[in-house]
């Protein structure tokens, strides 16, 4: 895949925070971007050259789109596969691809191809009717946690099995749609790794995050956190049997639970770029959105070393009234949105302090 | 002056790489951006929210983008006074002020307020006709050089004096307007100046940069440059007379000689964010672009320590054709302005490369 040229247009299906910082990243290296978002003046679209206000299976904005653009990717995973087919037919590469979103659609899916790659996970079976539900239970143990095979993040659709007898009835909570019950993982600590890989098929991973959520959402990444050699180099080739697995090009997010037993389990995976990289930003020379424009484009992976250590915390909400005490300390870096609403639990922007050199 | 809070929207007068670079910091921090242009779909209006498309002077454009605008800023200095003026009348923060802009459009009102603040300059000597010319080369000596006290940069509007005689046709090579002679500064070094100043009257400056000129265009900048502690500080104390002297709000560019007896003489000030200043994108957690938008927009000013030492080197017409080369190397960080023809030294962007750590 020969690399795009400076000049060239990239096209992000999506108009929020990612898209945004994305776009930034596609214009520091020369190239143009245009935004689809059935939202009018996106926090993506404000920064970008054009943006297409449809709806993200609207036939004639894929079309119009991919004829505009040279490559087109994706800031969430949610894409319906028949948006992808029709982007691919008008000649625009398509990045992150149709198999590795189909993946990280479906939460079984997901856990099933990450087995077989050799990443492991908790055990898990599928549930699709309350009898399924209190037989998972009843195989896996409880607490254990059901969740609906598709959509649902931060902590939505998904509740927590607490007796056999209770199966059922958290399978009607989630609405009685297709699910995947979990047997609980005994973790320590939540890890992440962030990796590309390009058309080449070349890989680079940066060093490993460790995450806090709350309330089902991030809070904080530290990075490169402490952990030992054995682990970082384990979670680096759980990391490069998903991106091969998934014959991957872009950036991808890998969620672990790190146990007491020194295990690692693979929670979920992202097929774009993730939250727990925002640290890139200010640790990192090349951070992960230029690395994920770098893959879509064809263009040499950059480095991924740290030079700093950094703790990113999302400001969510009325965090971001903080905005004017967060510009005063020098070790903080400040990333906001332009988003209007602080409406609770709202991604409004994060910052990146930097801890050490 | 009160900080803007996040969502507020900043205007810029010019639409080349340093406004899109402006640009980007600004939405960084969560700013919307409006940029004014009289090139339809400029490079930052290709990363802004907004453009308007008019010249510099056009009053109603003038009227809109202040009354669109919460502050308002520009990417070079020769902006109509009246323009000034007419935007300040909005309502809209206007920085730099009138001062700054009016003493950076002439040379010999410049040079006259360097020396009054204790900013040493080369001797010169105002020259209105030929005969002042001659007069002029007689008392500085020769060679010196003649340059027009008004617009030129990149080494336009300027001529080499090298005989008394010669003066007078020097004078009508610059088309007889009215000029500044200058005595020859036998540099062994050109350095410059980074420097930053708040509405509250605060102060940050970056450490001294190493540049390399060639054919009257920057080409390079190295830093921290190589220099001793008591040149740096002397360098430091002439940056913070010239941003007092001005009463100046925004980054500022101070360009220096380096005399072989080590003294220091101030070249030229530019009102601006600054092309030798573009190392401290990679080499600084603050760049000058967030630092200047810093202080436009009254936030504190950001931390000035180099984190890395750099060289940036300007990609100037067809050396942007290398870009695929560049992007290639893991110590090299590339920055496109997104420009379209890439004539003979225009310049095209910009790499950093990581020399140190």
């Amino acid at each position: 895949m020969t690399p795009l040229p400076p000049g060239s247009t990239i096209g992000i299906l999506g108009g929020g925070q990612l898209g945004r910082m994305l776009s930034q990243a596609a214009a520091r290296l020369g190239f143009d971007v245009c935004i689809l978002d059935p939202q009018e003046n996106s926090p993506a679209g404000r920064v970008s050259k054009g943006q297409i206000v449809a709806a993200y299976d609207n036939p004639t904005a894929l079309d119009v789109l991919g004829k505009a653009c040279d490559a087109v990717t994706f800031e969430f995973e949610n894409v319906p596969a028949a948006s992808v087919e029709r982007l691919q037919k008008t000649g625009a590469r398509v990045a992150p691809g149709a198999l590795a979103l189909a993946t990280a659609q479906d939460r079984l899916e997901e856990k099933t191809f990450l087995n077989r790659v050799g990443a492991p996970t908790v055990r898990f079976l599928p549930v699709d009717t309350a009898e399924q539900a209190r037989e998972a239970a009843q195989r896996l143990g409880v607490p254990s946690l059901l969740k609906t095979r598709r959509e649902g993040y931060d902590g939505k659709g998904q509740v927590w099995v607490r007796s056999v007898a209770g199966a059922g009835r958290a399978f009607r909570q989630l609405g009685e749609r297709p699910a995947i019950l979990e047997a609980a993982a005994p973790f320590t600590r939540e890890l992440s790794v962030i990796a590309a890989r390009g058309w080449d098929g070349r890989t680079a991973v940066y060093p490993i995050g460790e995450n806090r959520h709350g309330g089902g959402i991030l809070r904080s990444t530290l990075a490169p956190a402490d952990i030992d050699e054995r682990l970082e180099r384990r979670a680096r080739i759980i990391a490069r049997r998903i991106l091969k697995g998934l014959d991957y090009v872009g950036v991808l997010g890998v969620e672990l639970f790190e146990l007491e037993n020194g295990r690692l389990l693979v929670n979920e995976i992202a097929p774009r770029v993730h939250n727990t990289g925002h640290w890139t930003q200010d640790g990192c020379d090349c951070d992960q959105f230029e690395q994920h424009i770098r893959a879509v484009a064809g263009w040499p992976l950059g480095p991924t070393a740290a030079h700093a250590r950094v703790e990113m915390s999302n400001l969510l909400g009325e965090d971001v009234d903080r905005w004017e005490k967060l510009a005063g300390l020098t070790d903080v870096r400040v990333h906001l949105y332009g988003k209007g609403e602080a409406r609770p639990g709202r991604k409004m922007g994060h910052v990146n302090r930097i801890l050490e050199r």
